[in-house]
């Protein structure tokens, strides 16, 4: 008898979500490249006041994608039609993996979200007008949005620095994930492309385990 | 006081070494994309008997970057300009990572070097020629070469499987890494470019810690 891959998906789906409930693991989402705006900068790229179009809802509540797309404009290349996300922040920022940056020419940090301050720089692009940003360019930490509840559940605090397994093929332990707790987040880990690769995740549901440092 | 990049990186280098001696470090490189040709294949794409010709040494003995440079064509994109390692191997291997694979548009498998066995194929082109390759086509699984001598050291056998701590920036543990043992090689653990950038490697000596699972 032979299972077909989408009885095998169901059941390793089901099974996983029993052990969830004993080992409190954590939905894994990848992170592509993408663009958080400020108004100031919206307005700029697109006009005075402009508002950014809903697309799509993400994990995190009141996180959407937008319909507009940027470019992202290096030394060596450029990556057009990456995703904006919305609302506007009070900064602009954008988040690249190690091989968006060696293929844009532009050096980069690993930086938390938001903590931007004396990172490098890029040009951005959208809708024929240009902005120089001098800072705001990082490689986003890999983290967990963590609901308050479930981190009572896993007992882990707000900024918190934990060890994580990822139960995928290519298995393996990320050290050094920042904890982030709110009661408007979704439980969700978020790692990069680079990172994802390197765990041999693509579209399948992946889960991580929370392991205290 | 300001220590230049170089001082850094010269004491780093030192103290390391020391800690090698008590701790078993390996030092960590990175595989970009290549291809192993067999000679079959040589003679098809360049000419009966034709010969690599030698660019320079890889770390492990024997083994060289040949001068000759390679095309993959997969239904999405080509990568031009890919290494060819030599000598010739009994079979036609190409190694990319997941990155690549998608760049090309090809699907693939995540494989112990050598083992090809119902492996995806691709398209090669070199000097004009065309080989459409059925099977070869491999993310090679992470793994270390380990000299007989340090084998002992470490006390690990030819075919076991350990998991290894990496110790950077964006520190990890990669699990499922497979040991060979050979009195040719030189200790080294091998990672693909998208291992090395969930590690925040690039181009600095970084050592990988030998854990037991």
């Amino acid at each position: 008898m032979k299972l077909s891959s989408e009885i095998i998906a169901k059941i390793t789906q089901e099974v996983i979500q029993r052990l969830d409930q004993l080992e409190n693991l954590v939905e894994v989402e990848i992170s592509a490249k993408h663009v958080h705006l400020s108004q100031d900068d919206i307005d700029v790229l697109f006009s005075k006041g402009y508002q950014l179009t809903f697309a799509r809802e993400l994990s995190q509540p009141g996180q959407f994608l937008a319909k507009e797309r940027i470019s992202l404009v290096g030394t060596k290349g450029t990556i057009e039609n990456v995703a904006i996300l919305g609302p506007a922040r009070d900064e602009t920022q954008v988040e690249l993996s190690y091989t968006d940056a060696r293929l844009l020419g532009v050096s980069t940090v690993v930086r938390n979200s938001g903590d931007i301050t004396g990172t490098p720089g890029i040009t951005l692009m959208a809708n024929n007008n240009t902005i120089q940003k001098d800072t705001g360019l990082i490689i986003a930490a890999r983290h967990i949005h963590v609901n308050s509840n479930d981190a009572q559940r896993f007992n882990v605090v707000d900024n918190e620095v934990v060890s994580v397994e990822i139960l995928s093929q290519r298995a393996l332990m990320f050290h050094n994930v920042l904890i982030r707790v709110s009661d408007k987040f979704q439980t969700r880990m978020h790692i990069d492309f680079d990172e994802a690769n390197a765990c041999g995740i693509e579209r399948e549901t992946v889960y991580a385990r929370i392991v205290k440092s």
